[in-house]
């Protein structure tokens, strides 16, 4: 089975490289110059729990792809404002059997699938996996984690397809597990981004310090009430309460209070567009479609993607 | 008449100026120490359109006000969340006739100076003129302006009061007018308060900064609807797409365009607390009392207290 992974930055590099060690059939895709040269020269260098691994592995760049890859499965790793312009350039290296797996931060980027697969070949999920990029081709993999994943099609074929992914995956270590409320799971991790994200981005702060201004509460407390309202729209029951007392679990320094958000590390430090269009603006989306006021969410997106005009981000 | 002025900030200093100027008896009373020796020793130096004028003035601490002093017409200048803690004070030097003129920005004042006076007795408005502080007791005045105002009771003796009043200012200058649609004027200002003032403090930008974003579009319009509802349930008239054009003109670099509001002075400039709960917090308690939907105001105010809260604000 070809294995393509399209995003090689530090996830797609993290999933590359357990998939290449246990023998799997790996090819990388990115369009970050300088990140391809160096998977083609070298491969991947990994910081694997404190020792360097060197891993050689197929890789293009997304514009020279070779013509004869045909991946049987796909998995994608791009930011999700790329995902539209990635999927594509995916149909010259596709083909009708294709299973593709999307691990991307937030919802709403089912719909967009769809345009270009057929139900029965989407696989959505999310990932506790962390990983960060020491430089092009050098991820740093560090700790534990899982795949959650479900077959967005419901025959037979979509169900065993699912399941031949997470054997996959069991056999490189990297922890499958077919959820059924995986609707839940990423409505869960929307709670947290679409709070932590936004405000830190906004406010410029971390997370601890976040938590501790009083007036923060009732916003959180907003946006993940429109949250909960829209996933319950979607027939994922989730309590408000339990929400809110798990985003405010992110306060806390002993444990990950300390972060910056992966928004605040694209729009601040790097002046990079952000994935808010995919995160709240998604739930004012959502909002619309099922008319129920979301105008938190809305604000905040809009409050972001003017701090992305103003600040010039690309 | 005795009249004293609460509040000897720049614009504060100006009225003391001007009717000091005009022969009436003024006293000032501020909080600030330096402010109050250096008018107590050199009264106002003016630096009065480019010719330094000195005058010499009554000015008193707040805590140590004469306890002989008694105001016939008090003018209030303070901030307005200081406004409550000023009224307990004033007890000291108003009697049952005083008339109380109010020049606060903002609204939802007036519920404050009905707990200590009574209807008849208070003076709304809003003026015109523009005033800086170059120093303690160094007010700089420039340029033109004007004052509106109404009287809040209806009664002849609250109408005669005001019209008083407007005489005063026009023998110094000041040029009062009586203003039967105050209320639209203040919730007019109201709408450029309440989008400039919370948006450029918190996106830390200028006005035409602001206006050359496209993002900006929508959440000036959301809130000059809110604004635009509270006023109409409060039978002030007014046209939400005349409001929304209103607040655009901010945005002219050859005009007040690179002009950075106050609240961004006070918050990002000095790290002082702002008048956010007098802005658009007073915007979302009418919506509650209305039963009108607010919840961008909403977000702005408590979006700008988490900032306060952050920048340690005082």
């Amino acid at each position: 089975m070809k294995i393509v992974i399209v995003g090689a930055g530090a996830m797609g590099s993290r999933f590359g490289f357990m998939l290449k060690q246990a023998g799997q059939d790996v090819a990388l895709i990115d369009g970050w110059d300088k990140n391809v040269e160096a998977l083609q020269k070298d491969g991947i260098i990994a910081n694997y729990n404190g020792e360097e691994i060197q891993q050689p592995i197929e890789a293009y760049h997304e514009d020279a792809v070779d013509p004869e890859l045909k991946a049987d499965l796909l998995i994608i790793f791009t930011k999700a404002m790329q995902l539209e312009a990635t999927l594509q350039k995916t149909q010259a290296y596709t083909h009708n059997e294709t299973r593709v797996l999307c691990l991307l931060n937030g919802i709403g980027y089912e719909d967009i699938l769809r345009r270009y697969f057929d139900e029965d070949q989407i696989i959505i999920g999310n990932t506790m996996w962390t990983a960060g990029l020491e430089g092009p081709g050098r991820p740093k993999l560090f700790g534990d984690g899982s795949v959650n994943l479900l077959n967005l099609g419901k025959s037979d074929a979509a169900v065993s397809g699912a399941h031949e992914v997470i054997d996959i995956f069991n056999e490189a270590g990297l922890n499958g597990v077919y959820e059924k409320g995986i609707f839940y799971l990423i409505y869960k991790k929307l709670c947290v981004n679409g709070t932590m994200n936004g405000l830190c981005s906004l406010l410029e702060c971390n997370m601890a310090e976040l938590g501790a201004t009083e007036a923060n509460r009732e916003i959180v407390q907003q946006l993940v009430s429109e949250i909960v309202a829209i996933a319950q729209a979607e027939d994922v029951e989730m309590s408000r309460e339990e929400m809110i007392a798990h985003v405010e679990e992110c306060y806390n320094p002993e444990t990950i209070g300390l972060h910056y958000p992966s928004m605040y590390q694209d729009l601040i430090k790097n002046n990079r567009s952000t994935e808010i269009d995919f995160i709240n603006g998604a739930i004012a989306d959502k909002g619309k479609k099922y008319g129920i006021a979301t105008p938190y969410n809305d604000f905040l997106t809009r409050l972001i993607h003017t701090k992305e005009e103003l600040l010039g981000a690309k």
